[in-house]
């Protein structure tokens, strides 16, 4: 019996209904319908990003809501970065009940209408985050409707605010949506640099998913499926942006939510280190780290890399692997050295502090410490994945605690 | 943009948590906890086969509620073929809220534990049926313990009752459960024939639902994983039924049910008429129809199969599927022939008028009249796959209608 079949797993968690297609965002009111929610339940709350509501893109969900008789306010449109003050803003505040919560948005929208819903229940300290066993009541469902593929925020059990100038994190299984809308028609016109971004970030939430000591066949499962969907449709979407690559890109970046269940690594707390450092953009940050996570996991999941490697290259071949990732970076003008963004030498040891530090990842398959990661930047620094490559057979041991990491 | 992005998919439904593993069982409380039930909202009817129950397969569940303040009532034993009776009886009856069901048991407790809860808060009639959209109260929550691998009843939207010698369908979103746990301990030791059925019906809806013209890019998903797993660890079930084999088999029939959201074409029409005839369980007579539904297929879905004969067999050949198929029902004593189960020739047409009046298929990819059936059913009758396939190559046009079929 292999590690994965010892123990039970974590639960997976994920949306009990989902509609995808172009126009599926018009099905707001038929999903809620189907989750028991009826008008005479109460209001129900429609979170939308800024630029969503400039765009008019929450209209087709509101139309369908109001011509099925559910009454609909529209909060204030949510900016990057939410805070407490986003969520507090978005609470109704005359009397009466919230039936449900409509999220039209992307990875902020979804924070902070996930936040509203259990803050319509809970006396809850925004400022503080919360934690997966938190006593809480839930709060009412929220129907996810996303406008980017990427962060997979839509199927999470995950939301995260900024306040005073560090990221709060908000686990809870109350916090996952209960149904999402999939409408690519809501993506067509999104910026190629924004495509690129929330791709990327996309699959490095399934292929670090897939280094995880926390993963299951079922978290497997769904990041294959992700690594199929990603690898054709990203760089389509990014070239020409039309309705079935975006169609691709937001079920491949579905599919790597639903992998999420099984955290990501070291990949990612490098992209959190780095980005903090120049204010590059997330998603970009994570495809700068991919390879030397990828590296850095080397000597513990040979045989997970070989698989990465033939759903996207269709070749057991890491170093293929790595050429890919290289190379669509590149073509969708992600640095692919930290010098290129004018991070100095003796910069690197202050970021694998951050690293290390600030974001540690047990469940990441080989030990990270100050050294390796700082080893690690420096190859990332210098842009050379294959020499990180070279460099993860021998530097590290596999920690092979992938069930005490799992308890 | 191909025919499946063309428009909105039918919902997918399935349950919003999932643990799997030896001795998952014991989650139940945590994951009811999880799905904000507290002790204090009343009982947890606890609805289990009468096999189950003596064998005691049901304590880890029931310890687990006890020791975390429940109050259970486990309800009286399930037997095969459950009729609106057994709903009945499942009711509790003295007053009380009821917060929870929690059903260990294999599809004949799933089904009835799904229609106790919607039973709970409405009138229903339980002769008749359900429809989806039905506008009835949701009942409280179900999880599912499922203790064998093969209808995938965990995950779905449907129940089955026998009345007055037929099966009643109810089908409603209130009916999926909303939590399942994947236990393979607790089907150790189910017999040899049980696993071969069970197994075989698992295959049956992953391969029909790849076929249908209501499958959507996420039950395809599901599909091909569910093929992964069961064509490997259904005859390793068969052949030890060790706890890593069980494990695959009930993570293959999980990720099948889940495929179900496509519905099954033909094959499962055959398999219904074949079992009315003969008496034969379910599973098998899915297995014996699952070669000639597959060839009667044919000229609508070439790629698929070439594709689901890539899963299962490595490589894209048709006819290595089909000797798949057949091989290993042979190995695991299910016939392959009507003639074999003393059918005779001239109840041939019988069955088809059974099969097309009875069990029509707007979504099997090529249209489904008496003679097409009838021809094939006389190939089945002489246990000749092959020539059916070649059959299939010729005698049908396909329907062409998948966004039809799917409005």
């Amino acid at each position: 019996m292999c590690s994965l079949c010892s123990a039970p797993t974590r639960p997976f968690v994920g949306p009990s209904r989902m509609v995808a297609g172009p126009g599926s965002s018009a099905a707001c009111a038929s999903e809620l319908r189907a989750l028991g929610i009826s008008p005479s339940q109460g209001l129900v709350v429609v979170v939308a990003d800024a630029a969503v509501q400039n765009l008019g893109l929450h209209l087709p969900a509101c139309h369908s809501l109001e011509g099925a008789g559910y009454t609909v306010l529209i909060g204030p449109g949510v900016t990057a970065e939410p805070g407490p003050e986003t969520v507090r803003a978005l609470l109704p505040q005359h009397e009466g009940a919230v039936a449900a919560i409509v999220v039209v948005g992307g990875g902020s929208a979804l924070d902070a209408g996930k936040l509203v819903s259990v803050s319509l229940t809970n006396a809850l300290d925004l400022t503080a985050g919360l934690s997966p066993d938190a006593e809480i009541t839930p709060g009412p469902p929220v129907l996810a409707v996303p406008t980017t593929a990427g962060t997979g925020a839509e199927v999470t059990a995950v939301a995260m605010l900024w306040h005073d100038g560090r990221k709060r994190m908000f686990v809870h299984p109350y916090l996952v949506p209960r149904a999402v809308l999939i409408d690519p028609e809501l993506m067509v016109g999104l910026p190629a640099s924004v495509t690129a971004a929330g791709g990327f970030d996309a699959l490095g939430h399934a292929i670090e998913s897939l280094l995880s000591t926390f993963r299951t066949p079922v978290t497997e499962a769904a990041a294959r499926e992700a690594l199929r969907l990603l690898s054709t449709s990203l760089p389509a979407a990014y070239e020409n942006g039309d309705v079935a690559s975006r169609y691709g890109t937001a079920l491949g970046a579905y599919q790597a939510g639903l992998a999420l269940n099984a955290s990501v690594v070291l990949g990612h707390s490098l992209a959190y280190a780095i980005s903090a450092r120049t204010g590059l953009p997330h998603g970009a940050s994570v495809a700068m780290a991919l390879p030397y996570c990828i590296a850095h996991a080397r000597s513990a999941r040979e045989t997970e890399i070989a698989e990465i490697s033939t759903i996207i290259c269709g070749e057991p071949d890491p170093e293929m692997l790595l050429r890919w990732i290289i190379e669509h970076s590149n073509r969708m003008e992600i640095p692919t050295s930290l010098a290129e963004l004018g991070v100095t030498a003796d910069e690197l040891s202050a970021i694998a502090t951050d690293c290390v530090d600030n974001y540690p990842r047990p469940n990441h398959p080989v030990p990270i410490d100050h050294a390796g990661v700082l080893a690690l930047l420096e190859r990332l620094h210098a842009g050379e994945p294959y020499a990180a490559w070279l460099d993860g057979a021998s530097t590290t041991t596999p920690s092979d605690n992938d069930n005490e990491a799992r308890a």
